[in-house]
């Protein structure tokens, strides 16, 4: 369906990633509108040449022409906009979205959303310190994962399209995963880093510490400037799962302690060796 | 002292940072000696010009002719050279190092040294993940802190001489920190940093990791391709203070891990914007 630029795309929340969406969209000559909060946010994306039209309203019409709709909104959000709103979406449409947890949204949504209507989720990996649509661009995905999490309730059909609108936005890497998987690999890579970058930057007051500070320190707190309305929401709803990763952290940082007070030289360096083994894996390639 | 670029320094360890002092000071005009491990450092120093002259032997008229000797060895395996071969030192000779520890190493050298030599300790907070004299480079220090830790033993004389130092190499920051208030700075700002990243990097082996990674868990682990030897040692000179730094983190990681397990988003968004806050202090100025 997506390669069909006939078609319209209506993207729910006009921010950084949906702005950059709408500005690659765009580009390929699909039809773009958006619903969003800030009339603002239109203004600049018209001006821009990114959308064709968009509303801060509930509008019906932009709703019910849209094939593909896009939602770029906190996990509650959506799914308080599909229980309101879902009967404007036309027949047949596809709805994706952004959302950065999934079993908590993915289930809910398929779960209550109408039989013509289907629900195919992913989730862009891509991120930046600054938000907003003015702060978009269209080489945002380059060198990024975008992953799509179907489950039974979804077709071949959608999923193919969902893979292919992360190719078009330019991802360099596009898979599939279940959204149980994509929550631990998330618990992981992204909510458990985020994590330690908090403690970090919290635990210790002490004063003129900036003073003395190298690139180590800054590259592990350089996520500890948060989001904390966003934030704190996604790891409420991946709860189980973070907790999990917490738990391995904070049980291998304790084998590491109990090393370091036993003064067992040869225990620390076989775990340095272990991690500067692993970390070879994660290089970019 | 260090302004009348004809006294003579030896530089005993030859490697990136040794390399780096060699190649800064030479270009001042220094006599600059070496006293090395390895021949094929010296070779290299010499055709790059960046030293005078090097030994792989203890070269007594090197030695002795030395009135600023710079160390740049690991911890004990200073400790050891100096106890076996401070006989050697001119009389009036100033003895600096780039320790990455200081008290468990400046009051033992102090210690035993001498009376009629000087030890004042620094500690040039630089390092890459490379090493050896080939890496080395005179633009190294540039933005980066160097720290001196004067004891009551210290002269004014010889403290203004290693600030000079300091200044010379082209550190942005030239400070004075006591050993003690240096290894908490230290066991914060970088022990502990490194401790994360290997605990990280080695907490969950789950293959396939890396497909997915992005740049906050990159941040977070490039400091974890680590030499096990030299950290190792380093983390037990400094055993107390990181250990206190680690229960500071590990305290507030729990208190973290309380929060989201109570669902206490108003708990964890106050963290969150702390964090924000004083991550803001640490920014590149």
């Amino acid at each position: 369906m997506i390669v069909d630029v006939s078609k319209k795309i209506l993207i729910v929340g006009l921010g950084l990633l949906g702005g950059s969406y709408a500005r690659i969209l765009k580009r390929f000559g699909f039809h773009v509108s958006t619903i969003t909060k800030e009339q603002s946010s239109i203004d600049y994306a018209i001006n821009e040449g990114i959308i064709d039209e968009g509303s801060t309203e509930i509008d019906k019409r932009i709703i019910g022409e849209a094939d593909l709709v896009i939602f770029a909104l906190y996990p509650h959000v959506f799914i308080e906009w599909i229980e309101k709103h879902q009967k404007l979406f036309k027949s047949g449409a596809i709805i994706t979205d952004v959302t950065g947890v999934k079993r908590s949204v993915v289930y809910k949504i398929q779960d209550i959303l109408r039989d013509d209507v289907e629900f195919i989720a992913a989730h862009p990996m891509a991120g930046r310190e600054v938000s907003g649509v003015e702060n978009s661009n269209d080489k945002m995905f380059q060198g990024a994962n975008y992953i799509v999490t179907p489950t039974d309730k979804n077709t071949p059909d959608a999923i193919n399209t969902c893979l292919e609108l992360g190719r078009l936005l330019g991802f360099s890497n596009v898979t599939t995963l279940s959204p149980e998987e994509h929550d631990e690999m998330i618990g992981f890579l992204s909510q458990l880093t985020h994590c330690i970058a908090i403690t970090l930057m919290t635990c210790n007051d002490k004063e003129d510490m900036e003073k003395f500070t190298g690139d180590s320190f800054r590259d592990l707190t350089r996520i500890a400037r948060i989001n904390d309305l966003m934030w704190s929401e996604l790891f409420v709803a991946n709860k189980d799962a973070l907790l999990t990763q917490m738990d391995l952290f904070m049980n291998k940082f304790k084998e590491l302690k109990l090393m370091l007070e036993a003064e067992d030289i040869d225990g620390m360096r076989e775990m340095m060796r272990h991690s500067t083994r692993r970390r070879a894996l994660f290089d970019k390639k």
